[in-house]
């Protein structure tokens, strides 16, 4: 097969720092979008895969799975964009299309296993699928996404992961207009989980371990803030949420935070994986019919509506640019949480370079 | 307020085996069924209240919340049942019936406390509420349930506790026709859950840890069991329930059973108090928005709505019947699981002591 190739930021090793480098894309099949990317966000499994945290890296690794770009090429058989035209990739580039998950729109759980963005097998060219830290991307007509026009582009990027990562459990337990959500953290995706809670129409709540995000919660759209630390503060919340959504990414204790779900309530997990310790008591989820459970990113289908929604009530990220040439020491600054709220790469740095 | 004094079989300490005693029924008050007891099913929670393992036991105490029998008095605002029906009374005789729950019929999740047919608090006669081991009991209207004519009312009583603490989750999550349901355990609520399962038109498994239930689970109307103790068993079975219900009471591993949850999949625990040790695993519910929940007994409409079902179908516990004088004895038999699967007392060996 043709390939072209482009410039790329990755890794050949867990200690190395990510640097310039070049990988080849495959050339457009009939049904593929060659898009030269604009913006990729920065996501907390970029650094994960990197490092090999995981331990299912394989080398060298492109990460970046929240890409905005341009698209300069496509497949005969294309008919969802043309050139010119803003598109959009998220976590997945393609999955098996037949099963039961992908029949329903739910590729995150394909049950023959979906292609990851980068760090994937790449069932074209062999080896392993490369991320957005590049300068074009070539992917499959039905795993890209449209991007609406009035949107900031560089702030868009972050939707496409932090957003429906987010975005896929609202609408999974139904929240709207009059429904009672909290958010357990405020880093990427949990200020999106506000912004998104707060467009579908829910009072939203932020709990936070300690004082100081109050003003920045509200500037987000929440309508409080619960410091979880303080039992009189947790009590005055006892009962109170439909849902609420933890995107804390470590080990940590969602007991208290299951009495402040009301009765049927659920509080579903999106940043951590492990065991939950402290153990998970079920004596507060039997008293009110409550549950635990967990999420993964979304479907394309959903992505889709979620990039609508935020077009119709023009809701982005909260963004801090950066050049490709910084991404190592961003990397550390993600590690201490001194970023408000995702960093998207001006891919015309690496263009540039 | 005038009283009538009746017979009751309870305890008046943690250590001491129930044996006879008197205790006074209140009158008959204008929303107010009294009820000859005909027949009462023997719940773990007997047990456990008996012998103050949960710690909040008031002795002397009169376990049963598993309740049939015929009505011999009702009041004058009455018009539910009269003099001479069939009537039920389960776990709960009354509650707040102002709050959200109790406004959406889930009087079991009462935000200011139901009343327990036994142990609760004795809005009208001080003290605490007493329950089935007796011959008489007056209870609320509202709290009261009809028995269909065509069942054996022995083997009506466990549906006051065991079929509706399976029935709720049945319905709460939808399940019917097509659906797959899994039981864990096969004691009085488990070998419940299978019948109630079978007969919404679900397609029923059976976990058991030890071969030599299958022709018992079948015989119930389960279509198989799977020996969960087996590791290629449970591998025949990943991904494949739509619901689990878990009716084991003592603490153990569920971590396997997620495994068998499809998509969107939700194990409730309807036996088990306490801490889920070993730790929950994230991971397997976040690739497959798994939940795990918790649920208690059901409200009082959707107690009635699983007697006409079981009406309808003409489903009813398997049950062995005892005398109230051999309680003690069958107390050492459920220790020992020794019962299939429900043991019913027959009131009238009370009488007639």
């Amino acid at each position: 097969m043709t390939t072209t190739n482009v410039k790329a930021y990755g890794t050949g090793a867990p200690d190395a720092p990510l640097g310039q480098m070049t990988i080849e894309r495959r050339e457009v099949l009939e049904n593929d979008i060659e898009i030269e990317i604009l913006f990729c966000g920065v996501c907390h499994s970029d650094l994960h895969t990197a490092r090999n945290d995981w331990g299912f890296t394989t080398y060298p690794t492109v990460p970046g799975h929240e890409i905005i770009g341009k698209v300069t090429r496509v497949g005969s058989g294309v008919a969802k964009l043309k050139v010119g035209d803003f598109a959009g990739v998220g976590c997945l580039v393609d999955s098996c299309r037949t099963c039961n998950s992908c029949k329903q729109d739910l590729e995150q759980y394909c049950l023959n296993g979906w292609i990851g963005t980068y760090n994937s097998v790449d069932k074209h060219l062999g080896g392993i699928t490369y991320g957005g830290y590049s300068e074009k991307v070539v992917v499959d007509e039905n795993y890209v996404l449209k991007v609406p026009a009035n949107l900031d582009l560089a702030a868009v990027a972050p939707l496409l992961c932090a957003g429906i990562t987010t975005w896929s459990p609202l609408r999974h337990w139904k929240v709207g207009k009059g429904s009672k959500v909290a958010v357990v953290g405020l880093g990427g995706l949990g200020h999106m989980a506000i912004k998104l809670a707060k467009g579908l129409g829910a009072e939203v709540t932020l709990f936070s371990r300690s004082p100081g995000k109050e003003k920045d919660a509200l500037d987000l759209g929440a309508d409080a803030v619960i410091i979880s630390t303080d039992d009189a503060h947790m009590a005055s919340v006892a009962g109170k949420f439909d849902l609420i959504i933890d995107t804390v990414p470590y080990v940590h204790d969602v007991n208290p935070y299951i009495t402040t779900l009301g009765i049927s309530g659920t509080l579903v997990l999106v940043g951590y994986l492990g065991g939950l310790d402290p153990v998970l008591n079920t004596v507060p989820l039997i008293m009110g019919r409550k549950a635990v459970a967990a999420s993964l990113i979304g479907g394309i289908a959903e992505t889709q509506e979620m990039l609508d929604f935020c077009g119709e009530h023009n809701i982005v990220s909260e963004i801090e640019i950066i050049k490709m040439q910084d991404i190592n020491e961003a990397y550390e600054r993600m590690l201490k949480s001194d970023v408000r709220y995702r960093f998207v790469i001006d891919m015309a740095s690496l263009k540039n370079e």
